[in-house]
Order: structure tokens, then sequence, then C-alpha cells
């Protein structure tokens, strides 16, 4: 499979304001991007360090995943995700391989981009994202 | 303060040369060096992904940090490394805003480079640690 770069890692947080004046406030990286995702339940800020942007996750009323990782573990790094060029190649491959991606086929994640997972247990103790390439 | 990008990302492992049979065996991710280093007590095997680099460490008999990380986390991601331009302009900067980095004044890490750290009460959850660019 072809990796071709760190896309983005997301950062569970109880409060992504208060993650903001802390990255873009003090850090001084610029925000790319700020939106709720209504369909995850995620108020989401995008702050960019060159290549790689940080992912302030905050979980609204209802949502599970973050929720969760956030009872478990407290505010932390949730994720990373690896940009690949074609994530159902990567699936499959991963698949053949022995791997148990959560999905046999890449679904749409945020943004539309086809995503897929491969869950801590297999990759050392990191949730990762494999997200495609925009066309 | 000037962050350039994020330089590495630490990820915590009870068995490097099994981490390098994911990251590199499986996701493809070159490897671009192994390493002991006896004064700090780590096994190290650096995989790289565009301009960030996984180091993948694994704590020899007597280390502290990152075993007691191991014991309370399990594997996982350890730290995030930031490189900025000045590490003494940074940590006194930081300093200035209220943060308490870990040292007054930045001190020689792996490789020589000057480092310095932000606990993770401070950021959200992580343990930042920023590193000066080579000359």
């Amino acid at each position: 499979m072809k990796i071709r770069k760190i896309d983005h890692i997301g950062l569970a947080c109880r409060d992504a304001a208060k993650a903001e004046a802390f990255y873009h406030g003090v850090l001084g990286l610029p925000v790319e991007e700020r939106e709720d995702l209504d369909e995850m339940k995620l108020r989401v800020v995008k702050v960019r360090s060159s290549e790689v942007v940080l992912e302030l996750l905050e979980p609204q009323a209802g949502e599970e995943t973050v929720t969760r990782f956030l009872a478990k573990n407290g505010e932390g790094i949730h994720h990373l995700c690896f940009e690949v060029e074609n994530v159902a190649a990567a699936t499959a491959y991963l698949i053949g391989r022995g791997y148990a991606p959560v999905w046999d086929k890449p679904r749409p994640g945020a943004g539309g981009k086809l995503v897929n997972f491969l869950k801590p247990k297999e990759t050392g103790g990191v949730l990762i994202e494999l997200s495609q390439s925009r066309a």
C-alpha cells in the first residue's frame, strides 16, 4: 500500500475553543477550519502545522466514540490518519495480510473522503485512519 | 514562537522490532534509522512518512519514562514533537505566557538537538516536545 503522508492527527478534547486557544493562540498554528459535523455530533477545529492538520475534536451531546475515549483516557491524541492513494486497495491488502480493518470496504467519512480504520490492538496501540487522497 | 512542522511522533512500544514489522513491513514506511540510545536506555526505530518521523521507542532495562507510560497506558502515542526555530526563545515565550516547560532552559536531547517539553496537563493531554532545527 502507498502512504503519501500523515494527513491529520485527531485530538480528543472537552472544549475545542479552549484547545484552539492553546494550539492557535499560544503555539501560533493557523486555524484552517472550524465546523460542526452534525451527523457525527462533533465540533471540529482544524489547525495546520505544515503538511499535517491537528483536528481538535469536541464531542457534542449524544456522540459516542470520542466521548468514550475521553471518559476512559481523558484528553489527548485520539487517532492518526494516513493519506493513501487508494483506500479500497489498502483495505483489501490489509485483509490479505491478516488484519481486520473496521469495515470490509471503505466508507465516506468527514468531508466525504473514503476512509477506513485499523484498531489499536493491531497497530501497537494507535487507532489508525486511512483516508483517500482527493482526486 | 515559530513552529516549522511536526518533526516526529513518539510511539511507546514493548518491542520495537514488532512495531517495525507493522509500520515498515505492513504499512511500507521506510526505515530511516535503528539505534540504541544507551544513555536514554531506549531502543529506537525511526520510520518516515513524508516530513514526519515515527519514532518507535522500546525501553530497555532501567528506563523510567517510557516504562511508566507503558505500565499506565499500554502501547500507543507517547509524545508529539514540533520543530521550532529557536527552542530557547520558545521556552522563554511560553514561560512569559504562564506555561511551565519542563526545564527553564532547553537541554540536549537525542542526537544532540536542543529540546524542551510541555506536559500534557497544559496542552490538552499531549506531551509536547519542542526541538530546535539543525543549524
